[in-house]
């Protein structure tokens, strides 16, 4: 069985594979008489779109959305909005190999022993192409969370590289193409994914996004808490192995005192004195900025061979030749801020409903 | 609003407040003629239960569960499974400040800020006491799992100490007060968490959880993969920050060779050269142990005074003089069992329905 | 496979057998801050409750509610609510029989073609003592309708009698054992039902259900639509075998002239010539009374002997001692007016999440 | 909001309007290694499609279905399996009128209502045009039931005029533009039917959906019942007023003797000695045929004048010019049938789940 719909006021289904002759999601519960045209989507396709530098895809894909419903004279009708982008640059022959092998670390193996059939085909329903439909349903998204929200993302560490957390600045995201908030490691980044890419290997990354001015009361305790959602959304991007908030995992060195975010009032309005909780407490929006971090490992697909077996059951060594990102996380960088957008419409939706 | 099933075909509904007359769940889905009695619910209620050791709470709950239904002569009948747990030992009078106070980077402030209202005593719906339910709850998953699957969980970090990881041994996890695999350690982090506790301080800790036994094929893509589920589920644990599969967070200093995980064939039989995947490919599992961790916080009630305000907008300082765990890491540990346990029943079962 | 949870933002779960030591639900998702107490909820449970007149079953229930949980100082505090009727007069001898073999037409047979197993006291889950806890869970619903929604119901038609519907008087309803609405037709309804009584017999019945004040613009089409929604609520009472929406059945028989409901300006404000839909159009409510009705069948449980079989395969006849209501429509009637609250409640929450 | 989604296990999710660009649907959890092509899907469309007699509306849409997803080779491979139609015929400039004025008892008013805008092209997503996609649906679902389930059904009544049930012919039903069983009624309702059309009016209609073959077992009870599930399925169907399951509401005036269905034993097996039931107890099958009945009303679109107000508030009369079936239960009949298709998958699929 496959499930393919998340959020539950704001809900989206995803459809579609790596070579079919499309791919698209439907965006349903989206409310009424919200200004939408393809103009507000297709901005963020083409932040994820591949081929835009040395270190992502040669696939060309114009990723050009169409809107087939829900909009009536530029405005939503508060009925299911179906987007839709055509796979134009299928080049299937590259893959006849991973037809009948496995790459290892790859869902070619998994998808056979659950569904004993899988299009081959550029991954077909488990590559990263899905990921677009996410990157527009994250546009419908926005607008309902309306100007007030501000979500970005960054890539913060690209292989074992850090960044220095100090010199990060917003305005560099756009200006380099790994998405990095720290112009000072780009040319190194540069030369080191170049040479991962030589090498016919892959790297791993790790992404922060960020989501200011959420209202506080977002979350629905215990089970669907506003973190565990988040943490859904994340892990549930391809390649991703780890989901912090706020500090994370560096959360369990710290004594009380130290991860405590103390209060204050200031002007008359509650103020915090730090964000160690990643702006969610208990499962609810504090007010404070949401922190999220997601790990993304290195691809299966690379040009250097690991021993692997055959669909037939024999041993052998595979290398994939398609076209492929050295480093996955990058192109996640647009993904992260989606799922993020949605969760969030969906708890913003959610709490308006409680109103009494 | 609230959000407190969790399980699309085993579904989790919890109930309860900490100082409430009592805490529950029902348990729906469960497929009939499973044997079961309390008895195969009380051990792992009473390996979570408070007061077992100086390093946890001093509140002494026997969390005797009790079936209410769906169990006729022993065995499951297919309908819901209402437990029921009372509450026996509830020192209201230990948190009449806390009702007038925010404790820094606890739920008091978030329920306040979505509900308007929350019930102070212990923290009511947003006390860890819920996870009880959970406990039960996993105890029934169990069950339907059978005894092929073995899950087991352990402390593998309490504040900044790390065990040694070649000297594991899971007979040691239910020999000392921390539920930790490594001998080793046992007496330095004793010390270590005594002079926590006698501080009046509190400390962070991560648990690793395995599922081994697990049969290949589990996982709903794209939005209900095992590793999704699973993250949303460890997430939804009070006081978790961070959750990893397999490698998690490490696997992004990774080339792909590195995080490849071989395949070869032995005896005939598909085996694995490697688990940096932690047992999931693209959400589906692999035949390989289920490999989770996840990051607990420092609890914030404690005896050291922290900034916040009052519930009226003043400025003040905060202790927390009731019950409390030094580690509240400790106690996840058979609760990040049970949250496994009952994804991989829910699992199995959405499995099984795909049948053609 | 079960399935016990209706709802979708307004949640209910409700669980427990006939026999056993209790049945109860939980209701999850109600807003906050809403004054509620047990004797919000007694009241609409004693209408309900058996033992009350000559012509529903002799079993002494109190079905005495208790809140367990969601509720602070008078308050819902926005938590699950946890609601639980103990179970005092089970007398289980009287059904020694009926564990061996099946009553024709009842749901013995088809719980044990699909369960394997069934609680045969009392008829376990399939017994309409469940239903007391949806009308717990409708008294909740009403709180959060607010006194502006007025929900009633009654019975329409007992066995091939039908009442006057000009005499229609919602007063007489609570002055007669059948909540008949029309005085003029209850001596002869009381002859015939003592009939069917003596003979060991049972006998059907319609009730219909109207909601006043229901503001329009509730129901999510086009597959949460407010009349699909109250389908699937009332077919899921016990021996329900139809369900209609304004003039239901008899529509077929109309022409588009005569079914049509005339929209007019009155005094400034959109007015409707007459109700045909029944207060919902398209799936969405008008802002005109929601009327529905649902037809109950006679229950199999009599003292008439019919054919049958035992659970080993062999002919036998049956008769059913216990104590038994002859019309089980009758204690319908609350059931019905809880149904819709709850559907409505659950709709009032959704619209509200969609305002942008 | 909306709500465009059915089914737990096999999903169903449609979008699109009456004259938009297109209309589709994604069937989701659809088990893999199906044979499935579009000539599995086109018949059943090509059944429900317009234009194809003088009682259906003359607007001609080919119809045609395309797979975008989740087939590969011929085969389902477990994943969304996407469905698009294109709108080719769609006569806007007919529509004018209705942007500024409501059909009374039509969904016009309450879209508005509840949206506050509304796509009144063709009705928009109101539009019976969404049934297509059920259709389509219903062709998947067919597949998973497989061979040995059949599902029919007729129309057995127009307006007042009933059908002779001693003259049942299922092969008679492909022969008559109403899909009637009954071939003594044909020409009666012929001429019958052209008066209502020549007059400007339009009729109501009883669909009967039969289903054979189904397995004991199926249904999850009690809020996913068989009949339950059911009725929300047929009720949601454009124009549905009411659904009966058995003998439904003459259920009402039986006796308890007459109503119930004796068991017997006969060759070693389980026999019915009658079907009042309509194949359901306690909302799960019984392995009897499965019977429903509902009922459609008259369509608000119509040639003859009735009072109405505008959008702005003004009183007027409306005669809807537009391409109409004069009897749009006729075009129900396919809809029926696949509704009941998809209930059938998807209870199929949740009972092989709880196998233990």
């Amino acid at each position: 069985m496959s499930y393919n719909t998340f959020g539950q006021l704001f809900r989206v289904t995803t459809w579609g594979e790596s070579h079919g002759p499309a791919i698209g999601c439907v965006v349903d519960g989206c409310p009424p008489r919200l200004a939408l045209t393809e103009a507000d989507i297709q901005p963020f396709l083409d932040k994820r779109k591949p081929g835009q530098s040395a270190f992502t895809t040669q696939r060309k894909e114009p990723d050009q959305v169409r809107i087939l419903s829900g909009v009536f004279e530029g405005q939503t009708t508060g009925t299911p909005i179906s987007l839709m982008i055509e796979n134009t640059d299928q080049r299937s022959r590259d893959y006849g190999d991973i037809a009948r092998t496995y790459r290892p670390g790859h869902a070619d193996l998994t998808y056979d022993l659950k569904y004993g059939i899988r299009d081959y085909r550029g991954g077909g329903r488990s590559s990263a192409r899905e990921t677009a439909c996410r990157v527009a349903a994250g546009a419908v998204a926005r607008k309902i969370l309306g100007e007030g929200v501000r979500i970005r993302a960054a890539l913060v560490q690209l292989g074992p590289h850090d960044i220095d957390r100090t010199r990060w600045d917003w305005e560099e995201v756009n200006r380099n193409p790994f998405f990095c908030p720290d112009a000072g490691v780009v040319a190194e980044w540069e030369e080191y994914l170049a040479g991962i890419r030589k090498a016919g290997s892959s790297i791993g990354a790790v992404i922060e996004v960020v989501a200011e001015g959420v209202p506080a009361g977002l979350g629905a305790p215990v089970y669907g808490k506003l973190d565990s959602d988040l943490a859904a959304a994340l892990m549930s991007i391809n390649a991703v192995k780890g989901v912090e908030i706020g500090d994370g995992f560096a959360s369990a060195s710290l004594t009380g005192q130290e991860n405590a975010d103390p209060l204050y009032m200031r002007d008359g309005k509650l103020t915090f004195g730090a964000n160690h909780a990643g702006g969610i407490l208990g499962g609810i929006s504090s007010g404070q900025p949401i922190v999220a971090r997601f790990a993304v490992k290195p691809t299966s697909s690379m040009l250097t061979p690991v021993p692997s077996i055959t669909t037939d059951g024999k041993e052998t060594k595979v290398i994939t030749k398609g076209r492929h990102d050295p480093c996955v996380g990058i192109r996640a960088v647009p993904v992260g801020e989606a799922m993020m957008a949605c969760v969030l419409a969906d708890h913003l939706m959610r709490h308006r409903a409680q109103v009494s």
